[in-house]
Parts: C-alpha cells; structure tokens; sequence
C-alpha cells in the first residue's frame, strides 16, 4: 500500500467564499502515482469545509443566501460561542456543508460524476487556512 | 491491497425519492471478495445523496416534508441557479443529507449497526442517475 | 495492509449531548500499530452523530440551540415516525451533524488540524450505544 499527503493553503480576502480546487487535487493524484484507491480531501480548520457538488456562480450565490438563512451571521450576540470571537455562525455553515470528501481512485484518476467538482468552502476568511490530501492505494 | 468498482443506476419516477440500496452493496462487497477494508458508497450526480438511516416510510416522509422546509422547491425563481433549471432546491437537499458514506469492511461483510441502512436520495429525478462503489482492502 | 476495529459504547444520561472522543480514537490507532492509512469513525446508531469540531461548550450550547430550531423535538405528533416513538427529530439532527468522520493517519497519529476534536453526538440518549472505529493502513 502505498500513501501520499499534501497539504494546500487559502486565503479568502472575504468572510465566505467558494473556491474550486479539483485541479490541486488531481495535481496531488499524479505526484502520488496511485492507480486504485481513496482519497480523502478535509478542511484541517472547524469554520471552512471541503464538499463536491456543481460550479455555477448562481448556485454558489444561492448557497451563501441559504446557509445565511439557516445559520445566521447577525446578531452576533446570540451566540454563546462569540466571546471575543464572531463565528459561532461558521461553525455551523461548515457542519451543513460538510468537514470532508472521500473520492475513488480508479486508473490513476479521479473517479468523480460528470459535474463533480470539489471545493474548499470558506465561512470565517481573511486569514491563511488548510486543506489536508491524503492518498492511499497502489 | 485489492480494489473493486461498481457503478448502481437509479431511476426515479419521481421528484424526489428514497431507495434502500443496502443488497446492492451488500452484493458488490461479495464480488469484490474483500475480507477486510473501506467501502464508499457516493452519488456521482450532484442533486443526489447516498445516507445511512432507518428503512422506515414514517420516517421518509418526515424527512421529505423536512427538507422541503429547509430548502423550498417553488418559488423556483428565488434561487439565481434556475436559470433554464428548476433544481436549485436539490443541490441544497444533497448537501444536508450528503454525498457519500463509508462503511467498514469486517469478516467480508458490511460492518453496520443493527438500524443502519444504505440509501439513495433522490432531489431531481425522472432521469437516469448513477451511484458508485469503490471497496478496498485485502 | 493492516486493519483494526474497535468499538466504544456510550451512555448518555440525557437526551442530548456532545462527548469528546478523541483520545480513545488515539488509543485505538496505538493499538492498531498502523503508521499510514485512514481512520473511519461512525456512529453504529441512526440517531447519533460523529462529528469533527471545536471543544468549546458555548458552541455546544450554540448548536443544541441551533439543532432544536431546525429540527425541534416538540410536537412530537408532526412527525409520522412518532408512533410508539419520539425520536423523529433526532434522525434529522444526525443527519446535519454527520454520520462518520474519516481522518488521515500520518506517523503512527491521527493528523488533526490544531483545533479538531472529534465529538460523539448524540440525540436520543439514556441507553446505551455504539461507535465503530475502522483503521485501515500499514
């Protein structure tokens, strides 16, 4: 069994953002010369999220306007977290997006659907952040 | 380290739906001949879920109802995605009940609590879909 | 390839509540002797949860909080699952907060980032349950 690990950084000039990172991650398959196998994709920060689904601006707008819905920024005070901190919504945005994907390897490439593509999700930006990669297979 | 693929197709008649693929997986895992490992089990289509959970019509219902709650069809024009789309509900649905489960692989069977029970979640439906399975291990 | 299994049981008094697994996750990857590879942790129960978060109790709070509003407990009677039952609401809250977690094993350890702590959710409790940790690697 072989493994390869990669760690990717972002900095989000803004609060939230998406950012598709299928690229960097294809990049990471290659350097590992792994042919079958998973890889796992994970946020190493609890406010941000990796997740696969479509890029589309509109769709991502319509992300942003729905998990400000169900979780909102304001008023900050309503949360207990927000002690010196103003991200308690964050935390939650992450946990509806997701912390992490898992992809097959198959034939040396990335196994996803037609319109899969993954993204780091950025819910308290403005700051250097962490996308961990790891590869296991042969 | 051996691996095996599979892809299951989905048609649904319906807008949305929930198909119990427990056997199908269960099936894939005997092919594989796989005695211990990782089993992912993820929708390769983007307003799709694959989710573990009870195999209960009281309960799908429920979670029907739920999710339209938090993540309304009409008006269709409140999302900018449905643009020559009417899905933008789906892709938020999906992201709520998630993409993909891993489950263990013990004893060459799939290594689930006494309730768990491996679904397929369909928010966009009347169309072919695929799900894929990718087992590793020895 | 190596593989390891364990299993942690969990009684919470209460209905509700978050408790912090991460040191017995560590144990069970000592045991394992793996040094590269995956860990899956998932809840065995369909109304548990197994999550990677902060260690904050305002956050908790927070998402007790957040978890009730999205999904609440009362009435009990909107929900068709509730018959002989009042754990609709539990399914739906497990399935925001996550079934499973994956980590990657990196040097013999589980390679968290600085503030990833990895969380029993439960929300159905006062009797006993299960977590399945599934190590796979060399």
């Amino acid at each position: 069994m072989k493994s390869h690990r990669k760690e990717l950084w972002f900095h989000v000039p803004t609060r939230r953002a998406f950012v598709n990172m299928t690229r960097q991650v294809e990049d990471a398959l290659k350097e590992s010369g792994i042919q079958e196998g998973l890889v796992l994709v994970n946020a190493m920060h609890i406010t941000a999220s990796v997740f696969i689904n479509d890029d589309e601006r509109g769709l991502h707008h319509d992300y942003d306007v729905w998990l400000e819905k169900l979780a909102p920024h304001e008023p900050v005070s309503q949360y207990r977290h927000n002690v010196g901190e103003d991200n308690a919504d964050a935390h939650m945005k992450r946990q509806i997006m997701g912390r992490e994907v898992v992809v097959a390897v198959t034939g040396g490439k990335l196994d996803l659907g037609p319109w899969e593509q993954i993204f780091y999700g950025e819910f308290d930006g403005r700051r250097r952040k962490r996308v961990l990669i790891k590869i296991i297979g042969e």
